[in-house]
């Protein structure tokens, strides 16, 4: 990936909060950005070239994993995670210039949004009847239309704010303030993001075997290393139930030799391991490292071995305190 | 819950899936059943003694967790899981009599259906364009309605079975053939379901803190008992970003010596550990148990140390080939 | 075992360190005391009734485990240690009145003081040549001997403050000034040590398949409970060479429920696990205990358990903060 | 060390069993064989570059671990185990010719010789004294000198043979009569000792801390490796009590890619680990690897990590069968 891709697509329409994830990329508000009607179409403009990054939703704080979006990116031609971007969800309610709240029988939007506005529609508009929609943009967007069949949709600020056809009726509306959804931007295998020091780690490791056991031994390997994990998703492989494979998110980049050395033992116990990236973390909130776990510790044991594969006498400065007085 | 509840509520409208999984319980079908608008209000029924029972969603084996429906029985009033039901994915196309293929431009379903019916849909009707809707159920039925703005809808057969207004134009439609959906019954805390030998556990765990190794020591507690998972995803608490649960289905029953082990184990460490619920699993698959977490192994054991603490002479009869020679 | 034995015996003769780790038993000084030729003669004495307990010594801090008394106790009728004591090793070089260092050309002691007296006899006493005893009272003893083949032997204080016939030569003359030696006092199953909150808790266990993993197993029956260890050595069982069993300090008292517990699984996954104690520690150093590890922490996990098992309803209180919200 | 050290020292005096030990090194029988008189002694002569190589006791199948000879090499300037040896213990009973079983009232040898003849010795000599040896040679040839106060001696069949002076009375008057005794050959830092398939490593490594789960840490590093462990042993520093070192002898070769990760592993958390060789095993029994823990599994791994840290394209030729369908 370029430092500044020239192309982007996006979950679309225009309008989504994926959208206003998208402009948080720098370069990304001068540079071509196209929607793409499903996350499988912006992977897939990504995979054929014709776009250099596609941004699309992972989660949020309320809902969780949105698997659906990792499977698409662990599954065909490998593509890399190289940035995660977290967005304020904010709702404002909006309608057509000069209808009332009381006027209101019928509300569209994203089901996920529905779900997160319940207790505000409840005691505003008790009584509205919900019209699934495609996504918020295309809900609000839908009122513009002559034979729209609802009077009223659910969807982010920016929407409201590009388009004069439509007014702000009420704001805020979600039930859980502090809402944020995670997204990623997805490249292209190629030259691995910078490390920052505050970098997440995404891999998808397929069960090697279904016995009591080897799920401690897929974890151990980050545990071992002093790798935390922010996330862990049992997933089933899409074949047959009872087979299983781990997506997981770990403290860390691949740069970072606690990391390498983690994902060589997933590796060896694992071989078909998919690494989706390494990736600065949106929060950018630094992480402890053990001494024991540093890339100087690293350096040093693998030293220290290296020296006595090649017969070095290898006294240690410290040792004479720590091995036994004879 | 009486051995067959008098009335259970669904996931609606009628003729979705949920419905058909709710028919293999034995009694639902001479027994009241009232569908539910979304899954709280299903939950809600339960709880406040309006219906013994609920049948909800919960995984199918292409998409996963259906995570909204677990947090929802894992917060509020205590509920419990009593039963497991897959229902194979069946969808077939329909519309008015007298519509053809040729004559299709837009088709509702529910957005999951719609995901995986997009082969078919793609060779079959190239172009047609998506109309969302709330269930498959309420997609097939709006074609009965006067001013319906889509020509199709993707739905469950039993719709169309139901339906004399309905024509099927395709059968068996997804993209994956052998694709099952699984469904839970939720009731009130009460007598546990009979143990059957092919059960499942399911939990949910706080993470304790969040630091390298608190997943494996929670882990950890399931391995030593020799009790396998089959099922884990880490959840964000919901109040902010870095705070963690973990919901795991483990194999076997409560009533088995190692699984309460083991849950007593989870409370030490994570006290606000919630017990969700212990169940037959739907394929009714029996589970090896390994010699030492049998519960004649937990039985002697702790026997055994009961001895030591009451001052008993404790020789094994095997004591003396295994323990050292003089 | 009374709370006050009657009678004891001591790794003989009278006059070494195991009989001054004797008198430091309350009632000991007052009670009829037996020297025993060897560590087996000892216990077996307990073992047949003959006398209540018996005093032998276990390790040193220089020298680690005297493992062939711990594997005595091991096998054959059960014994169980009730006490622990710690010994300063403090060695005196003694002579008949009137022998300067001068005249002295033979030294004769136990192997293992002549181990640690080493550097003083090369400064002092230079090409002095050594004379293997059976213990170290006897070398002093022997010196009073017609035919006493040596002119010196090295002891502890307390055989010469009572033998008028032996001149102490020098004192303190051990390289480790700071040496002290475990001895262990052991009776007859029975009623178990109190708790005094700085217990030691000792085991036997036998490896129950020699594969990666099998030790950890073992090990993580304590780990997982919070139990620290204060000594492991694995030991082959005398059957054949490749055959290992394990002799395991553990930090606590078997009427401590994480112990108990980590008994209990011992005692599944190698069925011959041998218990030989519980007791005070001699150094009296209380052992932290995590809170998830208490005894209260047991008896609730207990209790949670039993209420699932019973059908009861189980919100805890502090649920409703660490579970998701809804 | 030379492919065939000139000279050797070993645990004197002659005809010792570690001196039949030496007979079996090659070359041993023709080169410069020089007794020591204590396991120090003859390290140091390794050490100082006296000679090339020593043989020392290091355990039997009845005793359990020499301890003092593995810390002795664990202290001071490095040294490297090159070789491990077997002997067959077997004990005869020698007298000056014309001595009867009759006429033996006092017996001299080695504790620990004595210790495995006590069965015989009270069946066939009851009443017989014990005169403590500081070797089974030097008791026998102690019989030789005019003063002698014993009358027979227990030691190795080779001294009988080589001394004419002495008549066996008995042979094969061990208890145990597979008794085996283990000693090693110990060299100076160099080459490593060829990798044979069934080999042994050995190493000494301190506790980082003293506290639950820190020697569970230790032993995770060869057991997330596949590595087996032959031997433990928790020994006191020698400072003060409750500090404690591990000694660990591991199935493998620190060629093998496993036991390198291994090492590698401890120096990170306990920088102090000390290597005391890898060396072919006596009992030349080869070694079972999983698959994933082979040095193609480690190769593999490394070379997928390297291509990530490159920016190459990953797709593992399995990866299709094993990740989630599309």
């Amino acid at each position: 990936m370029p430092a500044s891709p020239a192309t982007f697509t996006f979950l679309g329409p225009e309008g989504t909060f994926t959208e206003a994830a998208l402009m948080q990329v720098p370069g990304a508000a001068a540079a071509t950005r196209i929607p793409a009607s499903n996350v499988n179409a912006a992977l897939d403009m990504v995979r054929d070239g014709s776009v250099d990054a596609a941004m699309v939703p992972i989660e949020n704080s309320v809902e969780g994993g949105v698997t659906a979006t990792l499977d698409a990116i662990a599954s065909g031609p490998e593509l890399r995670i190289i940035r995660e971007v977290l967005v304020p969800i904010s709702f404002v309610l909006v309608a057509r210039p000069g209808v009332a709240l009381t006027g209101i029988r019928r509300i569209s939007t994203h089901g996920h949004a529905w779900a997160q506005c319940r207790l505000w529609v409840d005691a505003n508009i008790p009584g509205a009847e919900y019209v699934p929609g495609s996504s918020t943009a295309a809900a609000a967007m839908g009122l513009l239309q002559e034979d729209a069949h609802y009077e009223a949709a659910i969807c982010a600020p920016i929407v409201a704010q590009e388009q004069p056809g439509l007014a702000v009726l009420a704001e805020n509306i979600g039930d859980n303030p502090g809402a944020v959804t995670r997204f990623i931007l997805v490249g292209r295998p190629g030259a691995l993001p910078e490390r920052t020091g505050a970098d997440k780690t995404t891999v998808v490791v397929p069960l090697p075997e279904d016995r009591p056991g080897a799920l401690m031994e897929i974890l151990d390997q980050f545990a071992t290393r002093g790798v935390n994990l922010s996330r862990i998703e049992s997933r089933p492989t899409g074949q047959y139930l009872g087979h299983y494979f781990f997506s997981i998110d770990a403290d860390g980049h691949v740069q970072d030799a606690r990391m390498a050395d983690a994902l060589a033992g997933l590796h060896r116990i694992s071989p078909a391991t998919r690494f989706l990236g390494s990736y600065g973390r949106a929060d950018t909130q630094s992480i402890h490292v053990a001494p024991h776990t540093s890339d100087e510790a690293f350096r040093a044991a693998h030293e220290w071995v290296g020296g006595i594969l090649h017969g070095v006498p290898l006294v240690q400065e410290t040792a004479s305190e720590a091995s036994p007085t004879a």
